[in-house]
């Protein structure tokens, strides 16, 4: 089973998610940073995702479009700050829809006992940034991408 | 004159410092990201600062090191997620000697009536982080890169 939980205190600008999943870390983050498993498992089914540049390494850089159904278009991109494999990746994230509103992401990969802990912590410009967010309904995206995530790891395993 | 305030809300994991000088924001941005200047205004006089890297554009990444008279070295590197001439920079910053505390930062330039005002606002990835960069005496070492730098663009505009 795979479990996840959303921590967003009222008045803090930050929001932290923590996954965990019943795999290894090596295999977590293998899926987590090959850009041709992303956009198998990155946002809700419903878009199609395209990466464009994810090069994952320190000083590296990202981005990735996502079309809904009736072609509008959904573009995010950041840079890498710090890629530690297989334990931690610090980036930055700007939605292109709202320039000038980023937010900075710390991933830190976990191992107990053959599981694997991912703790995302999100920290925003602002209070009022980390609100919007919360306001877009991220809850229902980090739900399917957990779901769709814990799929393509259990597809994985079984091979 | 030179002025500079700091504001840290008690519970909160953002610093945000607001400088303003008596120069037009194009002279401002230009000292700001001109890696040979850097040195004449970065932090405090008594360290000797060398700039190893400072690519000042979207994607680029830098690293500052700084030695005090008895030969310690400090060093700082990050990446920038945008910048935005002469308006907006948007980077990160850690401290080697405390790796994998990263601080994010976001530096705003803005000109009224001859002036600029600078806001640089940063945030950690938690408040223990922002209060233990409190603690180290930062407010020091700005009020010190303030004179600084207010000199450097008081001798550019002399010239």
């Amino acid at each position: 089973m795979t479990k996840v939980s959303l921590l967003a205190e009222p008045g803090k600008q930050v929001i932290r998610i923590i996954y965990t999943y019943e795999a290894p870390r090596e295999l977590v983050w293998k899926i987590y940073t090959d850009p041709k498993l992303t956009p198998r498992w990155w946002g809700p089914a419903n878009l199609k995702t395209n990466v464009e540049k994810m090069d994952v390494r320190t000083g590296g850089s990202w981005r990735i479009v996502q079309y809904d159904p009736e072609g509008n278009e959904f573009a995010f991109h950041g840079v890498y700050h710090d890629v530690q494999p297989p334990e931690r990746i610090v980036d930055t994230m700007e939605w292109e829809g709202m320039r000038g509103h980023v937010l900075f992401e710390t991933v830190i990969f976990e191992e107990f006992d053959g599981k694997t802990k991912v703790t995302n912590t999100s920290v925003f410009q602002s209070v009022e940034d980390r609100d919007g967010m919360l306001e877009t309904g991220m809850e229902g995206g980090v739900n399917e991408s957990n779901e769709r995530f814990a799929k393509l790891l259990k597809e994985m395993q079984d091979k």
